[in-house]
């Protein structure tokens, strides 16, 4: 893309009411605009963020054995009334009344639904494990949103469901979105570590939240350091036991300050206790018939009897996502994406638009990138240097390359890897072969 | 996909309340599912179909220079009373008070936020044109929802946002996008004919809609017959003069019951008059300062005074296109979808589950049909014969490849053209050869 013919509108000033770092990057960047309280617009950049981790999120599921479907946003009322769930639900719900005074909702979620469509369709035992799956828009009516895209109102979450014969059943479909997530997260270039969540009244054993760590974190995370170490495990047959990747991670501690025991805490060697603020970007749960006992969501059995299936739900917040990532990856002058999830790979700049010369060795560069699958962005603007570095900096592309007429007489161009400041120099091609080799493993 | 582990609930009874033959179809083939009136759910089969068609809607915007990004759903009133709207819309809008009692809305259009947006960022004639668009789900509270996805009230829309200096800029705008959406629909498989819309108020000869022909279309269309004849204009430079390719479109006569002149209509030579019913798919509009003279989005000329910006939308029903691209192809089985746009490219039934030569020979054909990029469900069900056959061409796969003991004792399967019903027996290479060439071309 050539930054002349793409929108990309970076603010010079930190916007006021931007309190944490993702917050403020991702405006100053021309990620995201707010249109009102909590309510973003994703421009150009921001949404190439949200859509790369979507796709990382949709691949992970869909190999782990999920299939993608798309509930609505608008739902009626009805499918939360038979859950006992319209009331319950609390201001935090959009209720709409349509022009037929008909009780709608902005779905904050979606286990009712998804039941109802389960119980509409599927009789038998034979036709389970069922695990289902969407990313969709939700919203949330804070009553104060903040953090930008990290307590927002509308945001996109992907959620799976699963539907059991029985408990044991059910604890396989937990432990494959278990190990997805790992691999989920692992692709998305942070460490994410799955800790024990409250089950509330359910009880059990079966609910994580995924947390990330980052100062900004808005919990308290209390864990055994070597979970931060631990190789995701990468490919897996998800039909066969998952348990060793599952259990080998829950015997170490982790929790958050609402599941924190400090006894056992304590009992871990003193030198891997680790304590950090974390933001959850995951949770998953096992919560049997709580909706589907209510709603009448029976198979037969093998036995010839009617079963009430057991259900399982798994989240993953993808929008929310975008701004954990910065607040993870991020220094004093911008982001810092890991390369999976980088709107480009990486940006050119052209030190004088204009000179022929430099014009030429971009646009030939430019070509060699694009066809290399380096994604591109080439700032062929005609501002000055230093605005074309901190613009570069600020939007945190993994690579920079910057093109010159003092450079280009030595035969060289300066290639800079974001994360670390490294610079060197280079010759067109050989800055080419270097960047396409950085790339050939994503 | 194994269609053991997918989730397609086919139908055996067409529902009473479906009138025509895509909304038939379509929950007859498990591809939707009806939540509340003219609100559905995309089960997996009907999501890939329209993930199919969004991503050729992308890629062709995105070739004309257009940029996406994505704006939310929900919308505060407030930019809808600076443009008058929101006392114009009436009853179809979905309006909604959040929790602290501000009027909000769910979009049925994003005129007046886009220009929202662009007013905040863009002061400069340099920074034109700007051709911005996005794929967000819409609501309108249709009064009487009706026809499936065809009039729902919430729908997937492709909708693109013009801003250019003066009214000559905004027609190269306008013809770009005229251009990607005869490409856009050729790609889809369908003939799409623009035909004059009524410019209202607003006046000129820049508004069109595009219709493709069916049946069961809401409008009578007359037109030149010619213009079914006429290839797209492939690629094009889209920075280049692209008059030639609208011109000699409008230089024949088509229109809508809405604005038909019979008089210019009898003037073609009457072979090449043609009458037939039209189905709304896109619809492009020149509409001036409409919204940005109200809303005060203004840029400095190169004259260094400020000027208004001139606007243009750009719109394609997305998911609208999925119920309209069956209504103009299927038959009494089931449907027929173009290649391009199939949910899978290849079925393979098994005509004898359990047998190990016949799974074995449908396993082979499987990953080598996967291996070749045909996107193949096999049908590995334990269901009769006449059971997979009626569902397969009930979801309309281009390709079904039959595979059978009594087939295999001679070293042959059989393939099977959907849309001409023509069969042919071929080896299992023979039958992976012809599919791959099939599909190298889409």
């Amino acid at each position: 893309m050539r930054l002349s013919q793409y929108f990309l509108p970076v603010l010079k000033e930190t916007p006021a009411d931007a309190t944490i770092a993702s917050h403020q990057l991702m405006l100053r960047a021309g990620m995201i605009k707010q249109n009102s309280a909590g309510i973003y617009s994703w421009l150009p950049l921001g949404l190439k963020v949200l859509r790369k981790i979507e796709t990382i999120v949709r691949e992970e599921q869909n190999r782990a054995g999920a299939v993608e479907m798309l509930m609505p946003t608008i739902q009626s009322a009805d499918l939360w009334k038979e859950t006992g769930r319209y009331d319950a639900y609390g201001p935090e719900m959009l209720r709409i009344m349509d022009r037929h005074d008909r009780e709608m909702l902005f779905g904050p979620t979606n286990e009712d639904m998804i039941t109802d469509i389960f119980r509409s369709y599927v009789r038998s035992y034979k036709d389970l494990p069922k695990l289902l799956y969407h990313i969709q828009w939700k919203f949330r009516d804070e009553r104060r949103p903040r953090f930008g895209v990290m307590r927002g109102r509308e945001f996109l979450m992907k959620d799976t469901y699963s539907f059991d014969i029985d408990e044991a059943s059910a604890r396989l479909s937990y432990y494959k979105m278990f190990v997805a997530y790992l691999n989920t997260f692992a692709r998305l270039g942070i460490k994410a570590i799955p800790v024990k969540a409250d089950p509330g009244p359910i009880g059990g054993d079966l609910t994580h939240e995924f947390v990330i760590l980052a100062e900004t974190g808005e919990s308290e995370v209390f864990c055994h350091k070597d979970l931060l170490e631990m190789a995701p495990p990468g490919e897996v047959d998800f039909s066969g036991d998952l348990s060793e990747h599952v259990d080998k991670r829950r015997a170490l501690y982790a929790a958050t300050d609402e599941t924190h025991d400090e006894e056992e805490f304590k009992a871990i060697p003193a030198d891997k206790q680790m304590t950090a603020r974390g933001i959850e970007v995951g949770h998953i749960f096992y919560f049997g018939d709580k909706y589907t006992a209510p709603m009448g969501a029976k198979v037969m059995g093998p036995d010839g009897k009617e079963h009430v299936v057991q259900g399982g739900s798994y989240g993953i917040g993808v929008s929310r996502l975008v701004g954990a990532i910065i607040e993870a990856s991020h220094d004093e002058n911008g982001c810092i994406w890991p390369k999976s999830v980088a709107p480009f790979g990486v940006g050119i700049i052209n030190l004088k638009s204009g000179d022929e010369e430099a014009d030429a060795a971009c646009e030939s560069l430019y070509s060699a990138l694009e066809a290399a699958g380096c994604d591109p962005l080439y700032d062929d603007t005609k501002d000055r240097g230093g605005v074309k570095f901190g613009r570069m900096d600020l939007i945190g592309l993994p690579y920079q390359v910057t093109v010159g007429p003092r450079g280009l007489k030595n035969g060289v161009v300066e290639v800079k890897i974001r994360a670390t400041g490294m610079k060197k120099e280079l010759s067109p091609n050989a800055a080419i072969v270097f960047l396409q080799t950085e790339f050939a493993e994503v």
